[in-house]
């Protein structure tokens, strides 16, 4: 019986990692800087040597461990071939076969965003579900489908990318991807900040927004002051991603959506905007989904990893 | 080795009825009358009844069997629980169970329109795919997803639902769920009649599309002699369409689109003015998604429902 897996997020700047048992508590968690230098051909040797350090100082033999599992930054396939990540540097391999070789565990490889899907399920918000949507509000928005227990990672690992959902015809500033009117335009961290500022420059109205640096949790926070304008700009919000979040649902019929990233700091306050649009949009069929917030913070990422190697 | 398997489409009006190798030939197709009355009562009944006539009189034995595949216009789950459908009469219940226990072979059922993709991938324009896309463009619009060769049902059976994908803002007539601004009001049959019916009441242009009936084929006929009117509502139709089909790519990320149902009857000239306006909507990941025609028209319900079997 193989008492133990690693579970590994490969970010942009840091590398994750954590030691588990197989129920999936972490029994050890660390970091390594990620060398992105020389097309990031240095990440999955340290990666492995990382992981190979930690076997000798908890002297745990190879045998013992079921395998590792790694989420990274970039469209990841079914069989572990990851289409390029620009952050890191990389080009299309593949990421499963070539950790397994410098490692010699088992090794299992998703995009870190459906990985961290994953990792909600089964340890965090989306505890008892087997169908769910996990959306990640950081920078941008991530996304990460889980369908019967397992992940939705698409024909060319691009399932899951719903911050590049079309929300808004008629926008003049362009996405990070090069389109006009994604949701990540509206519903990310950024994209709240943007609407902020629309709505503030439509009066001269008192809010609490005008001082201070404009930010969604200035935003939040606000809303909870009552503040008239940071209302309106959490409908707008709520508004974007209701309506988006309906759209998925009329696609694939979750049990569940799990809201995350540093937006969802905001807490329950923020599910009450998005929810109340989401009914208000989506298929009957749809209406019963739930929702709930994110609970594993930078640990769903390794910890979905590591549930990887259990799938 | 069992040699046959039956397939079952459950409509409306008909019953249809195929019986089939295990390479989907179909041997044999014929249809019963859908008994409506007193809830639906006698529909699965027929059904059975039908199926072990067709084995008597074939002689052909249960044991030579596989099973039989039915797909039912309404919302089923993994477990072939269907819940409800309107047009049968039929409530909550298990339909797979149920014809199981009336006809004595293994049963399985899906909702008619995932399973139509199914039958579509297996025998019609699908074919070397392995996670689809089926559109059916009819009355109204509906969507079959298919991920790694399977059935994505959803988790209460309204997987697929891609009819009802908001799509305009501040539409005014209803559609026939109850919301407004749906996919299917744009894009189906009757979608493309109201779009016409508006740009035609834009102008007093001449068109042909004055002449006659509107129908999404005059519409298409139309668009073959250059009608410049007609030419805009397949613009219109192709931006709805594209960008909806864009949004569903941003969740799912499959191989390919399959269109079908009686607006495909336009042919490859209706593809050029969706395929062009998905492109303009989609996320860069999903962008070489194929564009194919359904093949299999009427039959792709009971050749999906046969293929269920195998599943």
């Amino acid at each position: 019986m193989k008492k133990y897996c690693f579970g590994v997020d490969i970010g942009g700047t840091t590398i994750k990692l954590g030691l588990f048992d197989r129920e999936g508590t972490i029994l050890e968690k660390w970091e390594i800087p990620t060398r992105t230098q020389d097309g990031g051909a240095y990440i999955l040797k340290d990666t492995a040597a990382a992981l190979l350090a930690k076997l000798e100082e908890k002297k745990i033999s190879r045998e013992e461990v079921a395998g590792a599992g790694i989420g990274a930054p970039g469209p990841v396939d079914a069989d572990g071939v990851i289409y390029g990540a620009v952050n890191l540097g990389w080009g299309v391999f593949n990421l499963q076969k070539e950790l397994e070789a410098l490692c010699g565990l088992p090794v299992r490889a998703g995009n870190d965003a459906n990985v961290a899907a994953l990792g909600e399920m089964w340890k965090g918000g989306g505890q008892g579900f087997h169908s769910l949507v996990l959306v990640t509000l950081g920078t941008g928005i991530g996304g990460g489908i889980i369908v019967n227990g397992g992940i939705l990672s698409g024909a060319t690992g691009a399932g899951g990318e719903i911050g590049h959902i079309h929300i808004q015809d008629g926008e003049e500033e362009s996405c990070g991807c090069g389109n006009h009117g994604c949701l990540e335009q509206y519903a990310s961290a950024t994209g709240i900040v943007r609407l902020a500022k629309r709505i503030l420059e439509q009066s001269e109205e008192a809010s609490i927004l005008r001082q201070g640096e404009l930010s969604a949790k200035a935003v939040f926070d606000a809303v909870k002051e009552k503040d008239a304008a940071a209302i309106r700009v959490a409908e707008a919000f709520g508004e974007y991603l209701g309506k988006g979040l309906a759209a998925i649902a009329a696609v694939v019929n979750p049990e569940a959506f799990v809201i995350g990233g540093g937006v969802s700091k905001a807490g329950e306050i923020l599910l009450t905007f998005v929810e109340k649009n989401y009914k208000k949009y989506v298929f009957h069929g749809s209406r019963a989904a739930q929702f709930k917030l994110a609970t594993l913070g930078n640990d769903a990422g390794i910890c979905g990893a590591a549930k990887l190697v259990f799938e």
